[in-house]
């Protein structure tokens, strides 16, 4: 996986809310070895850091290739961010396209809003 | 019926929402033999485990040739979901067409999200 | 008016919501003999029984050629689903079509939710 | 069925369009005896009689508690209004609510428009 | 003003809501001698009667040449309707086409939902 | 009826389209005495003149109280516009709403376009 | 500026809400000479009159060849309905066109709902 | 009325469109001295020369305070550019809000398109 | 950056809510100096001054040519408004288009509404 | 300008539609020095080559600065690209945002689709 570059919060004094959505995330079932599509949203409240945006980019196309569950990756995604970041709060959701006739939503959240 | 499998949660520390939903459900009506055809979501916290997608796709096909009862029939999905997952909170609604010209939905909740 | 037919609630520990809608129902103007149209919802948390999908469309069809005020017909029909049902909650509500540019909504509760 | 009633068409000398339509059309299935729910739409241009509307609205509730298919009742509707006004053109279109997960449309035309 | 009209509220001792909407309002401008188009919805809470709905429209029907103000039209309808009925609760609301490009909306009630 | 004032078309040499449109048109039903709603459209290219607006709105509040079959008001607008204006072209259509469940629409034309 | 008239409440001893709005506001940049264009809604309970409404057209238009920022204008007109009417509560709401690929808002309060 | 400056048309062997539309009309009636609202839309095809937009703003400002008929606008504006310019081919279309619950709408051409 | 002219709140006395938003926001990545679009919208309450519209439209247009990322423009235009107005409240945000797939949504505020 | 890149036409015995917009366009406006934006659409059929996206990126971005009409560039954009890969057919279309309270588009079109 790539890794996440951060830079200096430029406004640390101030809780201000952060979010990213992108529509081209994909990696792999690791089930069926089939594509999986889907959008991932990040919305933060930063501390001491901030994602830098094209690292954030290369390190979600680190997940093409990857076979995961949804359920995993999501959490995985929140989990690195946190490691990389130690935001005040965090919320990661990924919305599946449907497979086999089923849509999927997974949301986790680190701290509270 | 075909069992649900399920995996390890990957993030059991973690109170997370997980959201699956189908529009291709179809069963027969107990009463006249007719198929009935309805949309089934399936919201949840897992605990120890979650439920895997394809196997899920299985257990709901199987209900095809089953004559049951659209208030039985989401009790009976939950039932066994819950019975399979032991979840912290699950909510499972179906939502079908119109039959006689009358549409139903049936929602039922195990546990206090 | 055809009985309504009930059928044990198969998951009578668990207080779930169940909705019927129609919008084929019709009755009799009683002032005017000229027919009315609309639709009625029906929402309830069974307790030990629920209402049978068949012999509910024959009921409603039962107002076809009745004579009856609107706000009459549903809370008769409450009436008699509770009579038969004896829910632990239910709602009726009757949406009806213009009459002299005039359309009216009538809704009547059993219980609290 | 309610005889239909005629007026003198007020402006004889000029071809336009009178077009009227109804969504409270309800007629029964001649197979199961169930009641059966409807648009009809009907456009012409009149040539010495124009139809009278509060007959025509009788005339269609005529059809409440008669046993007909579709494709027939369009056609018989036509055929009455021809019968009754000898138009320069008609045309009656019935759209009809879904039975066994299936709606129907029949339209049917005398003259050219 | 034609009479309102009232029946015994077939179900007095339920609390139950009744609503009954226009859009075919019409009075005239107590300062030009306009027309002034609108739609009237009236809901309620019935006690001992409830309002008969031909008789209603006939009342409505009664402002047609009518000067009045807009504030002064909703007030009275809600007097004559509260001395008629006396509901458990009322509300009218009048909702008046543009006029020198302006439009307007007066709401006013009688009791506590 | 109010008389239809006109002026002199400004711009005689050119064929342009004119159209004017009001919701609020209104007339008694002969056969009631219940009153009709509905819209009016002219459309029309002009020749030597053009109807004024005020007198336009005066003309058509005309009907108010008047007595009038949809197929008859719709032909007389198009005849007194025509007689008061003779224009290159014009369309008058009517637009009615919702009587005994119908709802009716006019369309007349008076030359070519 | 136009006199605002007003005329005694029909009825004063009900809190009831009125709402005049126009889309057809303009005034002039007090910076550039430019015109404004925007829609201005005013909401209020009147305690002892009301304003009326042709006054009100006559007083918005008095705006329409004066200099004056949105902020201010928004208020004076706040001001002066205000003085001219006492009321129990009013807000007005001014929506201002793009200028400068900006669009503005403002909305200002007398008294509490 | 401000004079409408042109610039020399940079692609004069290419027959290319052009669409410049406001939202932001306003003139006076001629009868009653009331202002006007409307939209005026023009798009033509250049010969030598295009209209420059700011001369076109000030142009159309010009009619504010003047008094205007809808007809005589649309087809004045069209021959103020047409001589200004001489075009290949253009239309003017104006779309005035509702007066006397009415809307207007003119459109003028010059040339083939 | 341009500087921040403001004038005398026209209504000191009053807390009232003042919006500008702007589609046409561009400034440059720092990291790739590729150009950036988005949305500006400022929401505030002011205490003894207010924003003059073109001086805002300028300072906004200072960005175009300027390297920043989109957590600090978001903060600075704050801080800048900030400094110049010391408004009770004010709410700053920008929407900003996707860039490697990924759309962004910054939002800071300064004191309590 | 950045100069545009091409690639061979990889299927040039067929001829197929290509289409590529931008919603981020920006120039400055030649005689006032401010900033426009606006959407450019560019639809055409290769004949030997394609045009390379990254350049055509570079190639928009460098009216960044540049003052130029909206009639011109248009025109210059779809000189350049035909200069660039003498497509069979060509349309550049310019659709930019509201100035001075009027928006324009500028369609220009090289040989016959």
């Amino acid at each position: 996986m790539a890794s996440l570059e951060v830079f200096a919060n430029p406004h640390p004094d101030r809780d201000y809310i952060i979010l990213h959505q992108t529509d081209e995330f994909t990696s792999v079932c690791p089930k069926t070895g089939q594509p999986d599509f889907g959008s991932i949203q990040i919305e933060y409240i930063a501390a001491k850091t901030c994602v830098e945006l094209k690292s954030l980019k290369f390190y979600l196309q680190g997940y093409r290739n990857v076979g995961v569950f949804y359920e995993d990756v999501v959490n995985r995604i929140l989990n690195d961010l946190v490691a990389a970041l130690e935001p005040r709060w965090m919320a990661v959701t990924g919305s599946f396209t449907t497979r086999g006739g089923m849509r999927s939503v997974i949301k986790a959240e680190h701290g509270k809003r």
